[in-house]
């Protein structure tokens, strides 16, 4: 005997993410505002008065990812038992990525899932962690290991935030943005090639057309099981740079600057990318300062970091590649000795 | 300006139930199977010689609802990280409701979700917990307050395993088939008062009946925002009782055999149930040795119980209750004073 069980498919629902000033929030049930000690310091307040809540709590984390863990989650998911947070409430997530990452699977494990909005307040967040529902948290044996696919229900996008923006965590935002242009829009990364984003108007042009790009890659494939996975473009390198070093070295951005650079390497041994584009790539990150080296000490014990990745399926390494630039491949039969040629000559 | 976010709603698979002897069931990657210590010595040996994997892994937990706890679900993360298992892998859920929460729970967060199927051995799990997608784990604020809807990728129901069910967890299956029949289906119930269970071909037939009626419900409404709250008719009550003695007095199906009864009490003062649809039902439950009663020595508190408990929103508590035989009513707006007269009744 058999008995079929046809589901409705209504679990995702579309949202839309907006790209301006924040206007007044109003919500008839619970909120809680999720956020580190940098920002409830610099923009809690601003915040408080925008949104109107039936009854509205906070609570402030630590800030940095070495706190993407099990504890912080577990600080945000008691604030929601003591406030008696039901599933109509909301979650809002306030901050970066880490944040964004954290709010979302909180969002998503309590009491099997309740909403959350995203208002990203560091560029990176912005352009690229606050869109797609990904979330999750680190552990010992990488990031975001834990986790799930879980959609804010809306994205507020407000550049007031990026004023009080540290430079380099401005410049790590902008690594994000130059991964888009490079794996999925050639005119774009010309136009950047052009256009400095320090200026303001051009920063919100930027934003606006990453924000497309990635939402246009999530709507074709959430659960990345084909095209998203272009996104992890340098993402492969930089977790075992930042795995590496601890998490405390670089930004996640800056590790995907570096990963960009590797990842162009390998894609010219293959053949993918010319000397030339990936020397005008490198240019681009290293205007905003961005790093491009990281000293591989140990090629073969970075090798076998790859391999705790979780893109990795059936003990194969899936690299994402620059076809050009606007372009992308993705291959996961590349000969290990191939992997560590490129690993030794980013030394060079 | 604003981006849409268009979804293809593709995350939720159908799948299917069988009630049958178990095949074969061969896999191409890694499998990591989920178990107890209690069915581990009693089954795990017959179900490896079934199962062909690329790689077969084996945890085994602890036995009992207290064990559905962080901790447990650590171990089997824990387990699929040292095993290395990767987005391919598939987790199997071999035991009962506790195991199957778990398990489903751990797939659902495991590098953003991963696989997992159902080979329920309890008949409690095969009526009703292993279809649908409900996973979680309880902490100190209660059931299933943490968790997840994650639907497997198929169910096997073989009546081998409920063989060496001991006679209280066969009766607290048998529960939940009661309830299924009380709240949607007048037919099977009165084919339940002339068949006996303990016959194995009326068992079968139950069996599919009640998945049967699981999986259109579930197939309504996933996510219970409707309809498939019905299925937890006597579950708020069942929920303060398993609280309040610890989850350590009644087995789940027997917390919901006295809930089920509370609630006809409440359902006989708001004349949704005749007393003697009421003594039916009692007797049904009887029958097989049931729990009917359980002493409230505190009304008020029992009551203030209710409001931890994650189908409340808003704070109106919303009851489940049967509206005659076969059919059911939802509601939110039952006054205090009328709940804690039922609560006082239930005393007598």
């Amino acid at each position: 005997m058999q008995v079929n069980v046809v589901l409705n498919k209504t679990t995702s629902k579309d949202y839309s993410v907006t790209i301006d000033s924040l206007k007044d929030l109003i919500f008839d049930t619970k909120v809680l505002i999720v956020t580190n000690t940098t920002i409830a310091a610099l923009h809690l307040e601003a915040l408080q008065k925008k949104l109107f809540a039936k009854e509205l709590y906070t609570v402030i984390l630590d800030d940095g990812e070495m706190y993407k863990n099990f504890d912080s989650l577990n600080l945000i998911l008691n604030a929601c038992f003591e406030h008696r947070l039901d599933r109509q409430s909301l979650l809002v997530a306030f901050g970066g990525g880490v944040i964004g990452d954290m709010t979302g699977f909180a969002a998503s494990i309590y009491q099997r899932g309740i909403s959350f909005i995203q208002i990203p307040t560091t560029l990176l967040a912005q352009v690229d962690a606050s869109v797609g529902g990904k979330t999750g948290i680190n552990n010992r044996y990488g990031k975001n290991l834990i986790g799930s696919f879980w959609q804010p229900c809306a994205v507020y996008c407000d550049s007031m935030f990026l004023k009080t923006l540290p430079k380099r965590e401005f410049s790590a935002g902008v690594a994000e943005i130059i991964k888009m242009a490079v794996t999925f829009d050639q005119d774009f990364f010309e136009w950047l090639e052009t256009h400095d984003l320090h200026d303001e108007t051009h920063l919100q042009t930027a934003i606006y057309k990453s924000i497309a790009i990635k939402a246009d890659i999530v709507s074709q494939d959430e659960t990345e099981r084909g095209i998203r996975a272009v996104l992890n473009y340098g993402h492969t390198f930089a977790h075992v740079i930042e795995n590496q070093t601890q998490y405390s070295t670089y930004l996640h951005g800056e590790a995907v600057a570096i990963g960009i650079v590797m990842a162009n390497t390998l894609a010219q041994k293959l053949k993918l990318l010319s000397k030339e584009e990936g020397s005008r790539i490198k240019a681009l990150l290293e205007h905003y300062e961005l790093p491009t080296h990281y000293d591989i000490s140990d090629p073969e014990a970075f090798y076998d970091a790859f391999f705790l990745d979780k893109k990795s399926a059936h003990d194969k390494i899936t690299f994402i590649l620059a076809k050009g630039i606007g372009g992308n491949d993705m291959r996961n039969n590349v000969p290990k000795e191939t992997i560590l040629e490129a690993l030794k000559d980013t030394n060079v």
